[in-house]
């Protein structure tokens, strides 16, 4: 039994609801891609990006996941044995790590319990030991565990030295400040079906001055990650293999809107969300997974104690629609991850949290109803404008 | 000036029209892929997929161009040096020589003159000289010289042996009769935007059984590419990392609408569509590039002396809406490539060739209006049914 019309709220932190415009344009007819028709779009989008990566330098279109750019940051700027900085704090700290084994670097680990965020110190003082590490490697958001890594911060340390900084910003970028330029980040990732508002399939990296030069150095081997020959046919409009075509249609038009709506909105909407999600959670007395630090990407709440994650998961999706994510290896069972990013509103999160409450008192938790949505009512409605009176 | 309303032919070999039922499913709402409703898509175009492939074993989706999964080839079956023979009869044959190199393959390039196919007994000489390569590379359909390479008979060659069958089927699988498993080929490749009317985004690998025991020792790094991580993933219904959801949500349908037609008649229409264009140019008197050895995939013409291909093909697609390729290289500004695979009908060569005839017309090029389109006619009514006369 579940609600009908089922509705679904796609609340996971990737890939992300898509507005109907978008997918309306992804239906547009495919149309070859080497003609003066098809440039006219990727020398839009190529502009619309460096707005949202925050970068004057060139931002590349991959088709491929987020773990394609991820790597083709690693394999364009490093060589076998270079020394690297590996900061895991999660899955995805955990991915560069095997990454970068993949490629033989030399791999330092810098762990971080789950659900906080790396000590800037702790990077200072390893870069100390170690001055020849030829990059750090982290994220900015790291997804599994809803927490935002201090990437100002690392740069500050990074920037003066001659190593890297390599952003995962596939839950970042589009989603709070992460100024590649002003910073001094290295290499900047992301990838589309996050705060892009499209369905996976295309991914972005954009490489400082010094990454491209690095690029000009590194020997690790690539061809269809190859980003200088990226570049080159960038500069010419195009790709330097077939594009995915029709998710760049709809990039065009997700590009549109975010820029519309301005940067600034977003980060202060997805921070927002956040805030109230975050109210709402601790008014259903459920304990937040990264207390300190968190991600205005994605909130994680532990499930309350002898209630099944999964089940709980999995009835918010079959019964209320409501699709968020779980958690993963040791949160597994334990975790919810509740998105903000994208095409979030403001009311997603309310139904999200009535959804939370009326999902749990079916698994005998003691819950009063609408204390969470309260809660982050009372922060929405701070951002409400003043109403004319008269 | 165009015609009005400028009806689009996209009659190029790659990206190919995309049905308007496959274009309205990608525009289906987002949904999270690690759920039991995507897994069960995957399932679906699991077993379509080794039907289209002509395989028992596991076909895997990946995200990115056709160029990826041929990487993916590589990059999974060798290790650093192996020797390995490249057929180089076009510009795809190059990529694969070109790949090889960039991962420190011991490479032996077979030249083939553009516009023919390899000839068996030059790789059977050349295997014979050098028993220890590892890996035969080769187009089934080369598309850049629209020739179809004897994939059958080199099989016969290394199925014997130690080196394994490497076969770039981008324009062949789906087009032509390239059963994987009975020819014994090894490694075989295709990509969304051709016979699988599909917009560019996904590509297809398939292994055989010696294949993934080489997966096993190869020693070349990968991550994205990394297929035995696919393959675990594939046989519970996902992938490694986050899918092209929505472009899945297509192929399922176009897997659909395929196996519908049956892969007999797909390949008996596009040997069709191939002789009724080839007939058709050579009764407007333009000469073939690939006389001998066709690809049912794709025809290339040489454009008549002193029209400029370029011009030309600007003039079909601006003015009259037709898209077809032009040469590349050696035959840039000389060649036209016109498709047959995928979403393409018999109208739509009669449309291509009236087009034609007008074109080379505006071009001076003395034509008699008719007799393209008539010798193609020929052919194709030949296919059609007797009609009941009572």
């Amino acid at each position: 039994m579940a609600f009908r019309p089922l509705k679904n709220y796609l609340l996971a932190p990737g890939p992300t609801a898509v507005p109907a415009e978008v997918l309306l344009r992804i239906a547009a007819p495919t149309i070859h891609h080497r003609t003066p028709q098809f440039e006219q779009v990727v020398a839009g989008v190529r502009e619309q990006l460096k707005e949202v990566f925050q970068t004057s330098g060139d931002v590349l279109v991959l088709a491929s996941s987020g773990t394609g750019a991820m790597e083709a940051g690693i394999v364009n700027t490093l060589s076998p044995g270079d020394p690297v900085l590996c900061v895991n704090g999660g899955k995805f700290g955990e991915r560069w790590m095997k990454m970068a084994r993949t490629y033989g670097l030399d791999v330092e680990e810098l762990p971080v319990e789950w659900g906080r965020a790396v000590d800037p110190a702790a990077i200072r003082a390893a870069l100390d030991r170690k001055p020849s590490t030829r990059a750090v490697l982290v994220q900015a958001s790291e997804t599994s565990t809803t927490v935002m890594h201090p990437v100002r911060e690392i740069a500050e340390i990074t920037r003066g030295r001659d190593t890297l900084l390599m952003v995962d910003g596939i839950t970042a970028v589009g989603v709070t400040d992460v100024p590649m330029d002003r910073w001094g980040i290295d290499v900047l990732v992301s990838g589309s079906q996050k705060a892009f508002m499209l369905p996976p399939g295309l991914a972005f990296i954009a490489l400082s001055d010094r990454a491209w030069a690095a690029a000009e150095k590194a020997k690790l081997p690539r061809f269809y990650l190859d980003l200088r020959r990226e570049r080159t046919n960038l500069h010419q409009n195009t790709t330097a293999y077939t594009p995915a075509i029709n998710l760049i249609y709809g990039l065009a038009q997700a590009l549109g809107s975010m820029l519309e709506e301005g940067l600034p909105s977003i980060f202060a909407r997805c921070d927002r969300l956040m805030r109230a999600t975050r109210a709402g959670a601790l008014a259903m007395g459920l304990r937040l997974v990264a207390p300190d630090a968190p991600s205005p990407a994605v909130t994680g709440v532990f499930v309350p104690e002898g209630v099944d994650g999964g089940k709980l998961q999995k009835y918010l999706r079959n019964t209320l629609g409501v699709e968020v994510a779980g958690g993963q290896d040791q949160f597994k069972g334990r975790v919810l991850r509740i998105a903000h990013l994208g095409y979030t509103g403001d009311f997603d999160t309310l139904v999200m949290l009535s959804a939370l409450e009326m999902a749990l008192s079916r698994f005998g938790v003691d819950v009063e109803f609408g204390r969470g949505p309260a809660a982050a009512q009372k922060i929405i409605a701070e951002a409400l404008p003043a109403a004319a009176k008269s």
